[in-house]
Parts: structure tokens; sequence; C-alpha cells
């Protein structure tokens, strides 16, 4: 397939590198300011060392994009709240012109699925964004393979940033402040760390998980969020001392998502350590299923928006 | 779908009780003495009491089922080594007049996938087998989700009675005979374990996986295969002073399988408890992912032989 690629971040930058072993074609790569197009294929390096040496991908527009040859626009570009732009008007744009979209950016599907499902509906092309929820672990797709109908709760960890953090702090005894600064040191945090810590990335993720299972119309208006920036060490230190520890935990139902600071047993499933990942589904005939990953990084990321580009290969 | 469904043990039984919920019609089932068929649906209440009072399911001769009307045959008859009969010509049969196959039966595809795949290469019928690996746990979805190119091995732990008792000698430091006992009073080990407890299942199993990820001619006669027969429970309490236990634990590489009781770290991840089963995917690009659920049971089982059933039914 030809992709177009918005967004030159970890996510977009993997993507382009990556998708020629997945036997794919970059015909465009675009990031805020500039796009390089190409229609037989862009050279990916090249571009990307350009990036590097000028901050600039290439010399036209970004949104030449739209008008270059493509069967794919992968968006790629920040997740934004609320109106959740430019990325939905990019996804709209592709749609229009019947073309497919795979979202890495969490926007679109947690801010306003039912938009962007309304004009998949009038569209030759179809949505697809396995990348939006537990990076590398195909949670979307296990969905999909065990049916919706059949998943009646889920529940994870879906913040590696945050579990990192909480990891740390239970295993060190450390302080939230200097667990945070070594995770910044370590580029697991970001400078402005609040979209991790204070629960929104994990919600915005069980949000996608809630339009899936039943049916959309959910935002991250009806998401109860707690963080865990005023988590003292010393309620980390009374949970151990009965085999317990304390996980950032999304759970999703149907009348909601609810995120926040949970106990959980030490050794138990949801316990995951560093800035891994798990998710549990709760199905109607086969009981508890979990599944666990790494549920970031670009090239983790990419892998799942390929596998999407994959699935839309298949059925063409 | 109108599904033919032969054998009416724990798999068989539950998938036809189960099929109208997920909006199939049961129009055979089969024992190896009798069966019922209708083109209309059976009615499966009173099939299975019928099997439950006299013992057959039915009036006509278990063959009549394929001169009957159906879309899906369900292999849910006893696993066979060798040449995997009668199973193999089950699903013959079926592909050869263009029907469709989903196998809970592990013959077929451990003993002779190159067969299986040359018949289905000929028919307008597809065979799916996702029951015949972890139960209930979506592991060939898995595979074909993130791309059998991109999985370079897999390990796990595949079989829940070897499972539920190593984890009971090592909880309790009670002996294996002892366990085992307690095992098949509670339904968990079959009155001959051998198949379990030898590692026959669980080296079938991978050799599945072997067959799916490598492109067929896997036999469990490439399989090393070792049981837990004859560990002592001294070896789990040795393991135990350092943190380890021990796990039969299946290995699925390019050249070949193995399946033997290994050392795993205690509260690792491989060390699922009861009957639980794990898969651990290495994947090129996207690190580990793990996979764990209920590798077992008739509801569960029946619940991966229905998934299959609806991708099939998507696919028409």
């Amino acid at each position: 397939m030809k992709l177009a690629v918005l967004g030159a971040g970890a996510v977009g930058r993997s993507v382009a590198e990556l998708a020629q072993e997945y036997g794919h074609t970059v015909t465009a790569l675009a990031d805020s300011t500039s796009a390089a197009v190409d229609s037989g294929g862009i050279d990916v390096e090249a571009v990307l060392a350009r990036k590097n040496d000028d901050e600039t991908v290439g010399t036209v527009a970004p949104n030449t994009v739209f008008e270059g040859e493509y069967d794919v626009l992968v968006e790629a570009t920040p997740t934004t709240l609320g109106d959740a732009q430019p990325g939905f008007n990019h996804a709209r744009a592709a749609l229009e012109s019947d073309h497919h979209v795979v979202l890495a950016n969490k926007g679109p599907v947690a801010e306003r699925y039912d938009d962007l499902r309304a004009v998949e509906a009038e569209s030759d092309g179809r949505v697809l964004f396995e990348a939006t929820v537990g990076g590398a672990i195909p949670v979307l797709s296990t969905i999909a393979d065990v049916g919706p109908d059949n998943v009646t709760a889920v529940r994870g960890v879906l913040n590696g940033t945050a579990n990192f953090i909480l990891s740390r702090m239970a295993a060190e005894g450390l302080s939230y402040e200097h667990v945070l600064a070594e995770a910044q040191d370590l580029g697991v945090a970001e400078a402005d760390p609040s979209f991790d810590v204070d629960g929104t990335d994990a919600a915005l993720k069980c949000v996608i998980l809630a339009n899936v299972l039943f049916d959309g119309q959910y935002t991250i208006g009806d998401a109860e969020i707690a963080g865990i920036r005023d988590l003292p060490g010393s309620a980390l230190e009374l949970a151990s001392e009965d085999g317990w520890t304390i996980r950032l935990v999304g759970e999703v139902a149907r009348d909601g998502v609810r995120v926040g600071p949970r106990l959980v047993p030490e050794n138990g499933t949801l316990a995951v350590s560093g800035t891994r990942n798990i998710v549990q589904f709760e199905t109607k005939h086969a009981g508890r299923l979990n599944i666990s990953g790494r549920g970031a990084g670009g090239p983790e990321t990419a892998s799942a928006v390929l596998s999407d580009v994959t699935t839309l290969a298949r059925e063409e």
C-alpha cells in the first residue's frame, strides 16, 4: 500500500522507517511545517536526515500530502482533546476522498468517535486505530477476535510512564518527585508529564475501548479520572506490608470510564513492572483473558500502525 | 451459519449449546455411533437430553451428517496421532464438497498439516483451528494480527492439567501422586492422564504453532518431549528456596519444538497458576507479548470454535 504519513515524531518516523519491511511504500511524510511528497515513494532515509538537520522534512506545504497519491493516510500527529484538531480534519479529508485512515492519534477516536464513524460511513475508505490503545499490544484486534459482544468489561494498566513511576517508587522506596526526575532523564517521562501522570492518556485509551465495545458516544467527559501526582511514597510502603502495591488502573464499563490509583496484589497479574502495559478482558464464556506487552515507543506503536495497514491490504 | 458438529464431548456439546447465542444454527450433531440431522436446525436441548439418557444423540448413522445441509463442519472428535483419523477424513470430506471446516481436534493440524492445506487449496472452503491451541486464548488470531513474519519465537504453558499439578505441588509441598489423585477427583485430570502429564498435548499445540509460523512440515516427530511424571517434590522445594518454580514449558522455534519441565521465576510471567495457560511471543519490532487465560474447558474451547465461525461468516 502507498502510505501518506502525517506527523514526524517518534511514531511517524518509525512508520516511515519500517514500512518497506512490511511491504508498503511511503509516498508522503509531513511534519507541522512542511512535507515531502513523491508518488513513486519518498527517500525515507534522506527525508529523515533532512529533518534532523533543518527541522523540516520537505519543501512543500504539509497539506500537499492530500494532493499526492496514497492508499492509506497514517495520522500520527499529537493527540488533542475537545475538537481533536487538526487530526480530525486530516482523517476527514482522507475519508472524503475515499482513502483509508490509520490513526496513531487518539483524539479523533476518543473525542469524536461518532463524527468519525459518520464520515467513514459515507466513504469507500475505512478507519483503523490499533495503535491508539496499548501500543504494540493488539488490544482492539483481540476484541475483534473474541467478538465485542462477548466482552463484558475491560480493566488495565495503560500508561507506561505512570507505571514506571509507581513501580520504581514501590521497589526503591523513593518519592514521586525523585522518580519523576529520573524518568525524565531516561526519556520515559516528558518535560511536562501532566498527560501521563494525571491519568489523561490512560483515560483516553479507556474511552476508545468504551466506544468500540459499547457503540460510541463516549468522550473524556464521561471519565472519572485521578492521577498519581499526589500519591505519597508512604501509601506504597503501607500497601506492601500486606502484599499489595498500587497501579494506575483504568476500568471500562457500559456506564463509563474510571481511571485512578488502585491497590492490586504485589505479585498479581495487573502489577506489571516498568513501562509495560496490561489489559484484562472479562468475557461471557471464556473467563478472563490477559494481554500484556510494550504499551509505547516508536517502533512498537509503528508495528501496530503497520498491522492495521496489512489488514487493509488483505481486504483490498 | 449452519453448523454440523462432529463429536459430542465437552467441546461439541458446548458448541451446540452456545451456537444460537452467536447467531448460528446447528443442523447436525454426531457422536461416534449416531447423528441427529435437520436442515432447519436440530433441537439441541432435546438431542443432548437424549444423549444423556440413551448415550446416542440420534437415530441415523454418523456419516449422514455429510449428506445434510451445513456451511461449516465443526470437527470436535478426540485428537489422534499419526494419520489423525477419523478427524482428517472428516475435514477432507467437508472441504472436498466446498464446505468450511473449524477444528477443535488437534490431530489434523499437528500431524497432517501439509496434507490438510493441500486439500484446502483445492476447495472453496477454508480451515480454521483457533480452538486447537490455548483453548479460550486467541493465540492464532494474535499471530495473524501481529503478522506471522513478525513473530520470531513462541514459548508457553499450554497444558492446564500439568500446570495445575505443578502449581499444587509447589504451593502445598505435596507429591506428584497425591496431587494427581486430587486433580482426577476434581475432573482436572483424566483417569489416564498420560496425554497431559507426559507433555504430548502441549507438544501437539507447539507443533501446530510451528506449522503456522514456519509454513508447515512439522509433526510430533519433530518435538523433543519430557513430561512431569517423574518430577520429585524436592525439585520444586529446592527451586523455591531461590525464588524459582517449575512449569511445563513448550518452546517453538524454526528448528523444532521442545516441551519439558523448566525453571521459571516464582513471580514471573510464565508462572501462571492452576489450570491457566500463557503464551509469550517474541516479536521483531514490538518486544515480548504475553497472552494468558483459560486454556481448556467446554464453553471456553467452544468460544474459540465460534469465533472462527464468526470469522468465516464475516468473509462470506
